[in-house]
């Protein structure tokens, strides 16, 4: 075809998408023999690729070869039933389906008039989100693609009220967080100008939860010193191991002294869909805003997060984009959700939700969700019952934090770290580590659609018998 | 399934992923029988989505009707050969079959050691496009995911390198961008934290050209004002009429005062995959930074912006995420991408690219963009026949805007609105209108893989039958 104009050839796309569509659908069903984390060493991949784009086309045969033959192999599967690490990122068959659909429209949902129904849609998932983890209908929802975006949102408006009500400089505002709070926290509060030296990490407690004497503290001394304290980010559910911030407490705090808080919720306000988990968002009302990811736990593709903000004309003071060539007759009786965030163009998100709720149900979602919950809990009792192992933390997330006690003198985060490593290599289950008071620990996450209970009980043997023959 | 834990079924999948194959695939021969955009009003959409979310599954025959039936209806169809609105949105066959298998593997692209494919793909690829458009090895590539994220890339890092090197504080500094610049770039400034104040937008010239006689004087004045410039961002391809700022004279300027360039080539920036069209990028080599949207000419599927930037040890000073969870021994020797823009979380975006880029060839996609200019040119010289029409501004980047010059005392802006809304209640075509120099015009933009020269004599057909009906 070189040279010609590309036309848009609706059979051999057909041809091709069919192709495509088997190979998925093999993929799934032979995820569990591929290694969990490639073993690739940096520049392995990139030395296939030629250094110069190509001046013709290639056929659609040799591109999926090539696809599978470079690309495939430099993959970390992080649905394969053996993957553990970090935090589940999921695909299920019916958010497949949705973001094909979604890739083949290829429409806008910046404004309510380029897609009517993508922006209808996403107020509805937004709404049924909203009720299936008991927040109450004072908050309004809009997709951000991450938690790290949906948590930015929440900083600079909360920056632009303390300016506007308070008059201000960005330079006298201060930011807190726990120290466990994910990266995306101290690292947004930077990108909306706080000050480096003023975005503060308060010490938690053995559960990784917030102390509130540290934060009350810390605010005395700020405004002691000048500086105005903003906002709060209390995390439900820290990264390292599922802490959770006493969010009420927090809550009445920021009440009663003006600042915003915003709950970055994202792997464990999935948890909230269960009645007997609702407990982990109690105080979230209280809130300004909150994150939660249906692309961690919900069987949602990434990405997709969930963005709950009480204040929308506040929101809309700080995101607002305004141009003649975005303006439409109904503007004053939609929601335009390009001046709901960061980004004007904005990807057709509400689909996959629409498709994996009325897919599963919530009733089908809760009980995977008391199954990841139910597996974590019976790992942390195999880990119990076994004296060379120490647990760390809760396990009432489907995350469980552990280490090797070590005997005598050892260096306990060395042998950890190798255990960890020694692990990671026989590609056959992968885990993250990540340190705790200081400690190493080794971390199993689970949330996946392809983990059963016999997947777990490969795992923990596995990790008994290199523990073992160590 | 109603209570069950759901399971991976690659079976149930594939049969239903086939069924979705075909639905694309009839979606793209049949879509110009579509109405482009719905006949639409507020709330119809959401009137047909039940209010709580369903506690029991439903089948996927029952999806797909329902999609068929309430989303379908509800869309604006940016792919239709008869949609010139905003700016063109591409999907292409290759892009979509990549989006297929990027859901489907369900990857994360944070980290290098996340899956080092998709890194190091993303690496290649934007090495490909560096070359394509004919920028200097002194740039570097990432993906992000729009131009409204890359320029709020650009201007935190030029924020944050004033900051630091001359020690003011951002309540100081200034930005420049012309009055044309797109809604994203004094939004991107004002999230960055610059007081909106002092977010300057320059006036034009007759061309929508940044004038510099104007901008020089402004950064004049808030030098004496004890104001600190920081950032100019040059358009090339202004969203309204593709105006191109003076790149190479703001370049200079630059330089020789310490401002950050960024250059927002969103659209037009493809152009330059053209030898015969390069110019629209001279002066490129002195910015800063630069981002084109692949997704917008080059057929690959949105969300896909192309940011390049000169300095990455400042980007990841401003951008850097750590946590000892993200740590890989590998971090000295690889490029980790959540230290290069907003999010921690990132798609395999690089796959589509290199679906589409191999698929046609540079040759390919010259030829497509080379085309579209042709229609450009064409549409503008029906217009220049047609004494009822006035013909505002370039033709040259495949983007037309015009209007009726009307007769005698007639009001110039109403008669205009009047056809803009008359051609798009057709649903036949669509245009979308600006205000250029104060007077309301209709703009015509191409782009797409599916319109034709024979679809745009239909516009046009379309367009003058409405004119002489009025």
């Amino acid at each position: 075809m070189s040279g010609e104009v590309p036309r848009l050839d609706s059979e051999e796309f057909r041809r091709e998408a069919h192709r495509v569509a088997d190979w998925i659908a093999d993929y799934f069903r032979d995820l569990a023999g591929y290694r969990v984390q490639p073993d690739a060493s940096p520049g392995a991949i990139a030395r296939q690729i030629p250094a110069q784009p190509p001046r013709e086309g290639t056929s659609p045969d040799r591109i999926m070869e090539d696809f599978q033959r470079i690309v495939v192999p430099g993959l970390t599967h992080w649905n394969h039933p053996g993957f553990y690490g970090y935090f589940p990122a999921n695909t299920s068959p019916p958010s497949v389906l949705a973001e094909m659909l979604v890739a083949g429209l290829g429409v806008q949902g910046m404004s309510w008039s380029t897609s009517p129904a993508a922006t209808e849609l996403e107020q509805a998932m937004m709404s049924w989100l909203r009720q299936m983890i008991g927040l109450p209908e004072t908050f309004t929802g809009v997709i951000q693609d991450t938690a790290s975006s949906a948590t930015l949102v929440a900083l600079i408006t909360a920056r632009d009220r303390s300016i506007a009500d308070l008059g201000v400089s960005i330079d006298r505002l201060t930011v807190y967080a726990s120290e466990e709070a994910n990266s995306s926290v101290p690292k947004g509060a930077r990108l909306a100008g706080v000050r480096p030296g003023q975005v503060r990490l308060i010490p938690t407690d053995d559960q990784a939860a917030m102390r509130m004497d540290a934060l009350e503290a810390a605010m005395a001394r700020d405004r002691e010193a000048g500086l105005v304290p903003c906002c709060v980010v209390a995390t439900v559910g820290t990264t390292g191991s599922t802490g959770i911030d006493p969010v009420a407490t927090i809550g009445s705090l920021c009440r009663e002294t003006g600042l915003w808080l915003h709950i970055d919720a994202a792997f464990a306000g999935s948890a909230a869909i269960l009645p007997e988990m609702r407990w982990v968002l109690e105080g979230a009302d209280q809130a300004d805003s909150l994150v939660f990811n249906p692309h961690k736990w919900l069987l949602v593709n990434f990405d997709c997060s969930a963005y709950f903000v009480r204040d929308t004309v506040a929101l809309r003071r700080s995101f607002g984009a305004t141009a003649e060539i975005l303006r439409n007759p109904q503007d004053d009786r939609v929601a335009n959700f390009r001046d709901w965030g960061i980004q004007l163009g904005r990807r057709f998100r509400a689909l996959k939700l629409w498709f994996v709720i009325r897919s599963y149900g919530v009733e089908g979602l809760q009980a995977m969700v008391r199954e990841h919950i139910r597996l974590g809990k019976l790992f942390a009792s195999w880990l119990d019952s076994d004296p060379r192992f120490e647990r760390i933390g809760t396990a009432e997330l489907a995350t469980v934090c552990f280490r090797l006690r070590g005997e005598g003198s050892v260096d306990r985060d060395a042998i950890n770290r190798d255990l960890l490593r020694r692990i990671n290599e026989t590609g056959r289950i992968f885990l993250t580590g990540t340190v705790l008071k200081g400690r190493f620990v080794l971390r199993l996450a689970l949330g996946h659609l392809s983990s059963t209970e016999a997947h777990l009980e490969e795992a923990w043997s596995l990790i008994r018998g290199l523990v073992g023959a160590s």
